[in-house]
């Protein structure tokens, strides 16, 4: 990845990691295609054209797609052929994809073209950076592919590429066409192959996906924070930490995370002495274990996104070099979708620990602090709370069954296989989102007890995350409505990851 | 049920229904509590309050609630326990119910209130009554509660009434206090035992599962409508309806399926002659033995609702007509929660075969018209959007995966059984959406098949629906986006789904 | 349901119960037809042969079946033919059903064969009861039936009445054909339609089932029996129990589970004092509501499946009264299997209740006993078994996920639904056999208490199962291994199930 | 690995592979333990029992576990402490483990002590390799465990040390005493610490999981062969397979399938002219990017089961070069057992890809053959068989359902995470064995076609199969018994993987 200026991103179809897609979605970063990958894209496409006085049948070329592949497409009917194909397989249903996800999509699209394996126009290409440049983010529903090529939900870009459907622009909803006038630029048209070449990918389930791995990867970081503070809450034991157990038992995932929270504990009076407790609960001690093997995971599916995002998943594909065009099953996302399948169970034990740390200090039994954490008998305090993470908990367990394979065979028995690539991606991103909510409790909870305890010395990390929960959620001295606590954590925790743990 | 006048339901405690839950909900009914009834709560509560000076422990009257058993209550602070106890139990998290769903957990309530097992002040009961009928609708978050009382959830009721928290007044958003104040309503002062009798309830999962079950049952009408139409659209046999068959294997819901299915085809030409297929596929041959598993689960759910609707889940229970307060378990809804996870599990049956019966209209195999319904060779039609309704049944087979065991121990581990009723029926919520979009999908394939077919005579039933359809999505004579036309399908069999099936 | 003499049920495929399949099955009980049966048997075959010359397309009898309904079926092949039709759908899998499995499904099929609506050669008919009152017990194999119709598993059967496969006979297993001999039987010989009649059924999910259900039932009174054991072992309350708590929410199984357990505990001195505990952990408490939101469940599933029993399941359905023979699709057994399916997660209610009650007796802070109620400190006692337990929940919630609607489209899509009922049958067998391990574990730990405490007055029942469980495990007076013990007690709630409930 | 002679491994705590155990288990192979290993253990003990007279409280040693780790253990009670922890230990339920599981676990056992931070009597690990050596195998049970530490399991080979319990020995099962008599080995006598060293691990789970990954990795290998075959009996396209193709989308996995597939079909007559078709179904197309994605999940979990196999899970930890013993959480596999879970979610791909092959294969549609294969018109052949696979496929649908996030807190709530190791193992097996029949089935539809067609020349590895397949289950010239031909064919793919696959 480089940065030709300070906000323009150069893509070349090798290069593009989840943070680079998350700078596009979020940060606004700009994008340019690289000058190699130009030559790439027109040395393809002039093969392409090659073709279209031959008689070879290519799939979705002079031929139709899906059962339609023993149909003849002729040369004089691209146009047409090619418009109608966005149409038809328009067939998306809602939710739509926020704007920042649509950009996601854009430059998971984009950079997958670069690989020079399409053979479409090369001005589509530069339509996808000058949506992304000019701030027109199509309508994109998020629901109604089966994760073998996104074509009902991509097709609305392609539409809004030729001046049809319906696009966000400057903060408003409007016609394609309409975006397309304001900012000059004309409608394209399509030539040969390019409606496949616009829908035949999964690009709303990588970018998407990315984005979700972003997320995902702050959400361990606070993990492993909230989790420290709660060590402190809890005055329990370090030694669980100490990095020589993790040389004898070297996964990468553990000793990470274990890195990690000691230098959330960094300065903190825990390494002071010694705990009481001979072993503490297994969602204290084994934390750094669970949160690393979420942290192996995720490098499994991180790693395979990554493959993918940088990899040609056109189908057929265009090898200019051999002058071949080659039917190919390269759409297939699996790989990075059992990833996906796998990092939502992980996901599950965070929550469970959380939610058993949670308990655990609200449990005098556990902690010598009072029950439920409250201030003077007369209070209630975190009692009933409980309930509410244990909802959360049981939506999440419900949310890590597995989905990819629950797919029947369409197109005339041709399409029999799918991986359900966006209702994996969803179920990742529903998963992070209420974790971030058990974690925030959690949070509460920790403050609380240090509150409640006297000359807790916190470490570094933990100083800075107590401060900030502080600031939005005061000490418990009296009951009051706990729901407002709860979502004033949540969005602490959801806007300021980088805040929190950055620096560290 | 009786109505007063047009548009007041006079509460007993005895007959409420989910028909009447969703005409409050929904329908703006208003209603009233009957005479016994008040007597049964005035009886109740005097009883409560001779115990006020006895000292005889009372669970979450003159002690704490769940671990807090163990904590007396003095009389003078009955008022702040109890403003307490809201507190602390409002810890729900978004998203908030609609205003709909909030009448049916205020009609849900108060109904069980009638039953006279509370003890709580009347003026409670009342104020239940007051806010359906003017209208004031607490935000009630839908989050939270493990489903053995939503006392997290109710908590929010309750503190409207003390004029805390936001309610929905007027179409807007605005303090209880000061929705209480426009219409002249003081805020409740609650006494001993209140709190609880508020937050003790399942009324949250109820009442939104009275309404999830109307609208179960509507779109189990849909689907034999929408079959209906399929049948003819295929041309297939109606011999699978006989009604003589159905006597030889007596299941009231496939005798009810099949009853209802040959109304809609009253008068069809299906009647005239026999379809040269000896066996259709089972996905239409088997509908009205599925549609009507379905019913016969349905049956179970709603019976099992119906009895909760109108039975006490108040704990301790109060049994003034004997001089006794008895602990009770009674709030554990499990056997209606039991109903809607089976029902979930049979809807995914309606699914499936909804799409395979999509594939088929489909196919010129099964229907001999044209590939994908297409009107010509030039138009692609409905090949892609067999996607999106796999992608939508993928959705509902994942949700179909039970959640009502997963709970732990909460409390100090007094809590330990739940049954997530909640989420449950918010799976059912969500599993009837998407089956609507199916069953919108299909229908939108059986009236492009009849279109393409000459001089069908459609029944009675599918008459009226095929021209409701033709309405709103005409005939694909070219291809067009897609999308569009299923929202249109979706939103006809949403909405009008009573005027669709009414009359038959 | 009449016994002509001590052990022979005659049958007439209308009041056949789950307990005269248990007692067939497992009680040797032998079978004979009923005359009015044997006029309807005769009545249908009559008429079926009356088509044999009439030029009347029947599907299985004069065309094929499946895909293949469009091949005729020449009167001259129809034994030929219907040989092939047995062995082509003889295609099941291992495990074989055990013996008593294998004379459930033949009393399954044969009651619904008197239904007088298959058609078939009531020397057939006949064949069945030969071979339960001569013990001869085909070898079927338990897998490879999507469940319409378990063709691949009762193919096996009808091998065997024509002298081909394997049986078991006197206990070992030999050649069909020279248990055919030994008996003076002669192979049958195969006309029109007897091969769908043999293997066009549910016969092994509905004969299996039934056995299922057996269990499940007495499972539930065991669980109420060990439930009230424990009860005293907590010296918990017993107003839960309280008859008139019932009255207020009149769920007929929580009303059950209750005076069961009141007469379970007659006598008991728990009734003499109430507990000093306001309110005992949901395990104990709602224990009634929870067990009896499973008898709910089960009463769904068993009058479901009687239905079945006693119904026709044959398609073509031969009316012969209407001299008509009609396409049905009355295999469909989704009803019952769905009652199977919420059987299932109903139970996992029960075995985590079952569990949490179990780490309570170990807990000194709900018992005021011993920690993991050890008889002295130098013995380790019930810590670990917890793990026991606890793993096989754990296989109870996997056991609970749906499994009928994961089918797809065979025989050219023809066969495009699906229940899997075998599946769903044998995971509520396998939950059945891990709550009883559970249950056992539960007892010995009820047992452990009483001891533990003094001057305990059992109850009538509980009483009985305290001194079964005493001859079997003795009082732990020091650390064994409690492998065995934990067998002794399982073995025991298995065997001797009615004499542990029997009486009371 | 090295080895010393033919049949002796030499262990060193540092390079066991799932081949090795493999070898153990099945291969008869014999251990030794390293001389460097040997001095760790005795470095290890020797640091251990400096402490015995030092205060010093470590959990496990002189102090109890579990909960009782606030028990003060006395030296005068070591041996009866010990002998009681395997006794209260031993709690585990059938089924028991397979001698070849047995020597898995002995062998994991074994090789994790030689990391040397068990501190264990060097005696004991010596007893793990004579019992290998000697061919004495306890009867371990498989359920029990939750999977953070096999302690209710292992401790049955603690049992079997110390002269108890019972083995398997010479092909019978006798009494440990009298095999260890036989063998002139001495009853163990427990020291301190030996107790927890000997039931504080994860052997069963690791020692079972990796025979389970090796067969697993076999399956794989099966899975490309059988698919080549099919290809062939399709008369598919090889294009997908090109391996210029791949490079254009990197993933190992998918690389490694393709690149096997092409060497199984060097020499087919399938490379000379390209299909006719266009584009295959995509089970067939996409097989070696579903394969490989497999392999890629498999090499996740095969690289963290070997990582365990060679690190320490003992707690605590003896760091005896920095004179410390630490507390530790090492137990916890949860990484490798994600990979396992992740795993079976790819295996159900594989199973459905498999599946639709077989009904592709069965589809004149597809092949240009005839319906189901049928040699005649006569014969029904291969259509019913599809309920066969499709009951199967169901069966692994259900067992992909995620297991290791289900367990509640236990032991006073200490042991609050497990992760179900056993049972995710143990269903990764059962998926395994069900994939291969339906292997097995697709193999026999796929030598069907091929017998059914002229003149196809089959590539080098497929025709070993075919031939292979050919030996045990003839060409269908007409209808027989299909359960038989299925389980030779199984039998074959399970027993004579190597062979079949060898060599290419």
């Amino acid at each position: 990845m480089s940065f030709e200026q300070e906000r323009v991103l150069v893509l070349n179809g090798q290069h593009l990691t989840i943070e680079d897609v998350h700078a596009i979605a979020h940060g606004g970063v700009k994008v340019k295609i690289a000058g190699e990958a130009k030559e790439l894209l027109a040395a393809s496409r002039k093969f392409v054209l090659s073709l279209a006085d031959s008689d070879t049948p290519v799939y979705g070329f002079n031929r139709g797609v899906g059962l339609n592949k023993d149909r003849v497409v002729e040369s004089a009917r691209y146009e047409t052929y090619n418009r109608n194909l966005l149409y038809s397989h328009a067939a998306g249903v809602q939710p739509y994809a926020s704007e920042a996800q649509v950009r996601a999509v854009l430059a998971a699209r984009l950079n997958t073209l670069l690989v020079g394996r399409t053979g479409l126009d090369p001005a589509i290409a530069e339509r996808y950076a000058e949506f992304l440049n000019l701030g027109i983010h199509p309508l994109v529903p998020l629901r109604g592919s089966v994760g073998v090529g996104d074509i009902t939900l991509l097709s609305h870009v392609g539409l809004a590429f030729i001046g049809e459907g319906e696009v966000m622009f400057g903060g408003k909803r409007v016609p394609a066409a309409e975006a397309l006038a304001q900012t000059g630029l004309e409608p394209l048209c399509l030539g040969p192959k390019d409606g496949l070449a616009i829908v035949s990918s999964n690009a709303v389930s990588a970018g998407t996906g990315a984005l979700a791995l972003y997320d995902c990867e702050r959400l361990l970081e606070l993990a492993d924070l909230v989790y420290a503070l709660s060590l402190e809450a809890l005055q329990g034991r370090v030694a669980p930490l100490d990095a020589s157990l993790h040389r004898y038992r070297p996964y990468a995932g553990q000793g990470a995370s274990a890195a990690r929270i000691r230098r959330f504990l960094h300065d903190s009076s825990l390494w002071d002495k010694e705990s009481a407790a001979l072993q503490d609960p297994l969602s204290f001690r084994s934390a750094s274990h669970i949160h690393g093997a979420a942290l192996d995971v995720l490098a499994f599916a991180k790693d395979a996104l990554h493959t993918h995002l940088n990899a040609s998943d056109d189908n057929p594909c265009v090898i200019f070099e051999e002058a071949r065009i080659v039917p190919s099953a390269n759409f297939e996302p699996l790989t990075w979708v059992l990833g996906f399948e796998s990092l939502a169970i992980a996901l599950s034990h965070l929550s469970k620990s959380a939610s058993f740390r949670t308990i655990r200090l609200a449990s005098p039994a556990f902690t010598g602090l009072s029950r439920f954490l409250a201030p003077d008998e007369a209070t209630i305090a975190f009692g009933t709370i409980q309930k509410t993470f244990s909802a959360l908990d049981a939506e999440i367990r419900h949310l890590i069954n597995p989905s990819s394979s629950d797919y029947y065979a369409l197109a005339g028995d041709i399409e029999d296989h799918g991986s359900n690539a966006p209702l994996v991606v969803s179920k990742v991103e529903q998963i992070t989102d209420r974790l971030l909510y058990i974690l925030a409790i959690e949070a509460i909870h920790a403050a609380q007890a240090i509150d409640l305890r006297e000359a807790v010395q916190l470490g570094q990390g933990t100083r800075t995350l107590y401060k900030a929960i502080r600031e939005v959620v005061p000490f418990l001295d009296k009951d009051r409505c706990l729901t407002d606590d709860i979502e004033a954590s949540y969005t602490l925790l959801r806007s300021h990851s980088s805040r929190l743990v950055g620096g560290i």
